[in-house]
């Protein structure tokens, strides 16, 4: 296989510091593994506005067409609050994912067995919580036209955007969604407001097409958003993977990701359609966002970026067994009682950033 | 004071026999308190569809509109599922919202005390919640054009909807939020996705114009829908009043009242805008859909129909004493311990529709 390469994106805040405990991840795979990766790295969000004046060169787009996968830390910070809405750090992500053509963001919300306690929710109901959110990611209201904010007659503002689905976006996430269910626990969730919306009701339409075309072996539900949002925090366990747009998507996938309590531990991928040499656009990031009140510091979890790694290896280069060593690797190191400051808990011993990393690469 | 003119329309499912619930608090407020409705009834949602093949005649719209509040109970039955787009059920609560003009939904999440182990989450986090959302109900993606489902020249189809917010309709949402805060905790959180849509923008712009020039002595705040559910699920009580956009509004309103773990509790009020001669347009109804499954059986809680009418009193008919003694009626009965199905616990007095019902006279 000709060299892995691999496009590093720190971003802001803790971006960077959780990224260099990847390295050391990296280093032990091609140390014990023999796995290496071409690797290069440049800036986004606020640290390329900084140094660029705009959140993503297109050269920055560029690089990252031409990777075979994209490992991505976090964008934004308060320095870049008032810049316009056409230099906003996320725009870095945004472009990423409508450039690179990442339509399908998955979003796993799971448990750590020593971490039960850290949801603000009861043990017995998010105890084994494992779902899989697929999110929409290149369509939607996020990127749909007309959009802007105009000035009627009458002085006032008024402030549009369009949600608008095809049956082909539609059917390809929802295709994602089928097929991960298959490797789980069988079962598919398709969540809209076709009660509401006509774009939910074509969406409901098509996943129930392919579904009696092609997946009639996966249980299908439906569920409307609203009372999806409610499901979660009755019991969320009665989830295995939710597919749904991508503004219903951002604010369901981020609600499960606080049912765990642990939002520096979960990781997500972001991938494209197969282009016809067989490589897949892809993106990895943690699901936190750049924490500026704790960058610097030392002390931000890097298991997030780690596991977005491990979901690298998994997804981009079919390697299931590293990927599986590497979450073996943070359950056993958890299990010892380290605990990064957001996870700590009475009882624990409190470490930094470096600690955890180095703690994850001993157990491996 | 001219008779006080009410139209109720109890709907579907649960909706008629927790309707009958609240005809003994209207007997009791005539008794004991001299107070009298002009009360009339109609059909709406399925039951109306059934007999007259739409879920909202143009005649109930124009009752309402002369009514001085409208009590909603539920609508919504499977029966219907497969019935058109322009026949839902939902149409009822929608054509009222829109050709009433209300524009704002009051939907609180509340925990009583002596339920506090009903919530899925910690009774440390949730004891003693208390939000307001104030959820803006007659614009947005909701009533946006364009809309529809099209077919396009090669076969596939495209869903659109539209979602547009105008200064004016920021301003007299955002305005009744800044009121509900100075009667409560004087703080407002306003939610959107400015990083995504410029209706967000706009959103967060006027409401921000607003504060400055007329609530400035209220603690404004603004959030992004998605860290807005992270936040409910996290620390919910950080929260006083919430305003945010119509879509938004509804899976948070949602989640929020998840969060108490009893919605059988939860009323909510639509408003719109004070007419010239003073009246003002006005919807009660409980947040608990139609729940056909348990329809029929006289186990259905009322007490969020009851606390509707509360509501009622309060907001249409500035009967505050009254609104109190009915929400203290309610508290007193939980503590002596009775619950209905949907609120059970051990140890506690399992009681039916009609017996919960009499008790909150009774205490009355
Ligand atoms: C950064 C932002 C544009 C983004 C989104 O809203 O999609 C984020 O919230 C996410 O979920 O990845
Ligand atoms: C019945 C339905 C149209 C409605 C909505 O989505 O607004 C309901 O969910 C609500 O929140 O009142």
């Amino acid at each position: 296989m000709s060299a892995r390469k691999l496009l590093i994106l720190p971003g802001d805040g803790i971006g960077p510091e959780v990224m260099r405990e990847v390295a050391r991840v990296t280093a032990w795979l091609s140390r014990k593994r023999g796995i290496t990766f071409d690797v290069s790295e440049d800036l986004v969000g606020g640290a390329s506005l900084a140094e660029y004046g705009t959140p993503i060169r297109e050269e920055v787009i560029q690089k990252a067409r031409e990777a075979d996968a994209v490992l991505f830390g976090s964008v934004g910070d308060p320095k870049w609050n008032t810049v316009g809405f056409d230099k906003r750090p996320e725009l870095a992500i945004l472009k990423l994912r409508q450039e690179l053509g990442l339509f399908a963001n998955l979003r796993p919300a799971k448990v750590f067995d020593a971490l039960v306690d850290a949801s603000t929710l009861k043990p017995e109901v998010v105890k084994g919580l494992d779902i899989m959110i697929v999110r929409e990611s290149t369509g939607g209201i996020y990127f749909g036209d007309p959009r802007g904010i105009e000035t009627l007659p009458n002085g006032e503002k008024r402030g549009i955007n369009t949600e608008v689905y095809t049956t082909h976006e539609i059917e390809r996430v929802g295709r994602i969604a089928f097929e991960m269910a298959r490797k789980r626990q069988n079962s598919v969730c398709s969540v809209e407001k076709h009660n509401v919306m006509e774009s939910g009701l074509l969406w409901k339409e098509v996943i129930t097409d392919l579904h009696a075309r092609e997946y009639s072996d996966v249980t299908l539900s439906h569920m409307l958003a609203d009372n999806c949002a409610m499901q979660l925090v009755r019991n969320p366990r009665q989830f295995d993977v939710i597919v749904t747009g991508n503004l219903f998507g951002d604010v369901l996938s981020d609600l499960a990701s606080m049912l765990t309590g642990s939002l520096g531990m979960l990781p997500s991928a972001t991938l494209g359609a197969k282009h016809s040499d067989g490589r897949m656009p892809a993106l990895y990031e943690p699901i936190h966002g750049s924490a500026p009140d704790i960058a610097g510091k030392g002390i931000a979890n890097p298991i997030a970026q780690i596991l977005s790694l491990a979901m690298l290896l998994r997804y981009s280069f079919d390697l299931e067994t590293e990927a599986t060593m590497i979450e073996n690797a943070v359950s056993a190191v958890l299990a010892t009682g380290l605990r990064t400051a957001d996870i700590m808990s009475e009882g624990k011993a409190r470490v930094g950033t470096d600690v955890m990393g180095e703690a994850i690469v001993r157990e491996l």
